[in-house]
């Protein structure tokens, strides 16, 4: 049972200051009760967020880890005096170093993730999101070229995973096509994809995770075992060599290492932040 | 033209230093050239990002900023001795402190990505991606029930991109279900979502927006025109307000902010972080 309780408080969403907290606690072997406390931007919820704390600290008798990423100075000041936890305040760390180089004030701007909704940046997003979605699985070949990255690879390498998250995370077009047998027997790319070369970065795995993970879908079927996955694997593997496309192996990678990997490789022109 | 550069520089995939630096210098109304550094996880890999931080600085004239989650202290070192830049280091400012604080020593792990491919969480998190894409758009009712959270709502109202950003954030199951004209005719819910009414979330939408958002994918159809827009909206708000559910507007609202609201109401049980 964790007996020590993490609070991650934001005037936003909170999702920063749990990105924040999480990457610092992975640094420790510890199990520790997590709260979220987001939206906290008014003097009252700064207090309601005090008794919340305070009371956990009296029951875990230690007093909680607090992370804050809060633009609001004063519902800042309300926390840090009452709270009785460790602080860890990320803004007033960072951004006070950082006005006096920049030499200009920060904005004090709450949520990066409010307002955005009319952001160009943000309606792009949501358009790429749609956009990898309805270029699933070889989905369509409309606008096929307006990808910023085509996926390739056998069923279940990784590729929908990975085109989602590059979109909803980078905001890129990632359409993603699967290598099936036929195009084994022609020994030839999807004809759609030969004017794409460019773009295509290849997803393979090893045969025996992947007939574990086709197991899980149609169990004991032909197109799960280990004979079948073997053959399709070096057959990808052997057209992606042939064609020239850079590929990696995602049999042990997050889809973040693998999203990374690929835009170090492919270093799409388009990069939104 | 910006004319200062940051760098995002990691032993691991880099998006902790990006969120975190990102979070940062959205306080501050500037234009900056971005640098990401990733796996930068070897001496040698470090006196290259220090030769490329260096070389940013003489070609802007100015000092970059250079964000940094590395767990290797021997890669810090050689960053931060060699780079000339203005160090914003994410893992010593809160690492040392709570290594005192916690009475234990940080694992100096690096990249909070890396082998996750292998954790239970990690495995849960893909799972939840591959059934809200399953689930998505009301495709299947098979399995309706193991979901977490059902969001309802008209076309477009924002569904699709929420669930898949529950599930890819959160590791949550995100089903959804549009609310079509036949459930307005019949005056009640979908069917399939009788039993599940406690894990049901609405979203809505101001007719004027929807209008617009489905007019960009069918211009001048019925479906996208205002007075069609006007009547879904309606009867959809109607149909939750009978029922009981909760809703909120998804007009002005980024995807991070509707999810951390609806977390906020159902309070998931299941919550992996």
């Amino acid at each position: 049972m964790p007996n020590r309780t993490v609070f991650f408080v934001s005037d936003g969403t909170g999702i920063t200051a749990e990105t924040f907290g999480n990457a610092i606690l992975a640094q420790f072997e510890i199990n520790l009760q997590k709260v979220r406390l987001p939206f906290t931007d008014s003097i009252d919820k700064a207090h309601q967020a005090v008794r919340q704390i305070k009371h956990a600290g009296i029951i875990d008798n230690k007093p909680p880890i607090v992370f804050t990423t809060l633009a609001n100075e004063e519902v800042l000041k309300v926390i840090a005096q009452g709270c009785q936890g460790i602080l860890m305040d990320m803004f007033s760390t960072f951004v006070h170093p950082l006005e006096k180089e920049l030499g200009i004030k920060s904005n004090h701007h709450i949520g990066r993730f409010s307002d955005s909704s009319k952001s160009e940046e943000y309606q792009s997003r949501i358009a790429a999101i749609n956009f990898s979605l309805e270029h699933d699985d070889g989905q369509s070949n409309r606008d096929l070229s307006a990808s910023d990255v085509i996926l390739i690879g056998v069923s279940r390498s990784g590729k929908t995973p990975t085109s989602l998250y590059l979109a909803m995370q980078y905001g890129l077009k990632a359409s993603n096509y699967p290598l099936i047998p036929e195009d084994f027997e022609r020994l030839d790319l999807p004809p759609a994809l030969k004017s794409q070369q460019k773009k295509l970065f290849g997803l393979t795995i090893q045969p025996e995770r992947l007939s574990e993970i086709r197991n899980e879908r149609r169990p004991n079927s032909k197109y799960a075992s280990l004979t079948n996955c073997r053959h399709e694997v070096k057959e990808a593997e052997a057209m992606m060599r042939r064609s020239g496309i850079r590929w990696l192996s995602t049999t042990t990678k997050s889809i973040e290492e693998i999203a990374t990997t690929i835009l170090q490789e492919l270093r799409p022109e388009r990069l939104t932040y």
